[in-house]
């Protein structure tokens, strides 16, 4: 526990480290169960006050699922930036390279994703934000001349496929990185269509 | 209403449609709201005693997911009946032909999908009947040689891509059977796998 017995400090701005703040929580959450876990006991290992968690994080699935919203903008760049003739390529370089460049250790992705993995209510917890990566993708299959359908189609696969790769990464201890496992993924599942 | 005013009968088993059930049930709620309405207003509409659709359905989740485990019965028994050296043409065909062989009405699919896709905690509601669906395919793509990353990745791309076609036919009144929708979807969705 951080700060243990430290008096509350007074007359200057306390600055947090969210990163630091997410892997306390985190460990919390893998040890003692995430349901069983409040805000309040959150505060306390993270050694901040409550107040200040709150401005963090506003709740617990806002430590889990952290981070989405910078690979969502790292990506949307990524996509607008890059210029490919091909869509399936495009997306590929794209979705490997917001996740190589993701701030995060791999001690706390695979925290938060062993904990996701977990169960569906804690999945369910994302789907605000996995949506919003969803809308990402169909913007950029429909600006490469793609239907409704067809973007519908794309970003569900790519979301649904990326989480059972990243989950599956994290609950099998595997020596790769993300972005290396995710490449080697999106590689093995493109082979199966060149297979006809 | 069905059998608004009559006394109920007394003496013999009462023999309930489930797609008769279904039906109304799935009008009511869409004209009012799905977390609005009451099993017990869904037992008046559909005519029938309140322990009779408790029988056939134990929750407003089991109607309107209703239909996915003979779906998934039907995909279980067709991709080990099928030879193929093509994991994706035996995925590809397993699919549209157990979502053809499915028993019911176009209006019956199209108001379950339309739930399903209006709120993420109705889609929720099915995450344990897409598993087991996901289960089918994971064991199809082991058994054709993938290792368990491949059978993760498959399954949720093709439960989560076909969930997207399903849900945009739906609320598109697109005039193509689901069956032709989803081939046609599946087709597309392989097609841009090609072009490297």
């Amino acid at each position: 526990m951080l700060n243990q017995g430290a008096k509350p400090r007074r007359g200057r701005p306390v600055t947090t480290d969210p990163n630091t703040v997410s892997l306390a929580a985190l460990k919390l959450f893998a040890e003692r169960g995430i349901e069983t876990v409040t805000m309040d006991e959150v505060a306390v290992v993270a050694g901040i006050s409550r107040s200040n968690l709150f401005r963090i994080f506003p709740s617990k699935a806002a430590v889990v699922w952290g981070g989405v919203h910078q690979f969502q903008e790292e990506l949307e760049r990524r996509l607008s930036d890059s210029e490919s003739s091909d869509l399936i390529s495009l997306l590929h370089s794209s979705w490997v390279g917001a996740m190589d460049g993701l701030d995060e250790t791999l001690e706390t992705l695979r925290l938060r994703l062993k904990l996701i993995g977990s169960s569906p209510e804690v999945y369910g917890w994302g789907q605000g934000q996995l949506d919003q990566v969803r809308q990402v993708i169909e913007a950029s299959v429909v600006k490469n001349g793609g239907d409704t359908l067809r973007a519908k189609t794309v970003s569900a696969a790519i979301v649904s496929a990326s989480m059972a790769i990243m989950i599956h990464w994290a609950q099998s201890d595997d020596p790769r990185t993300p972005s290396q496992i995710l490449d080697e993924g999106f590689q093995d599942f493109e082979a199966l269509f060149l297979k006809n």
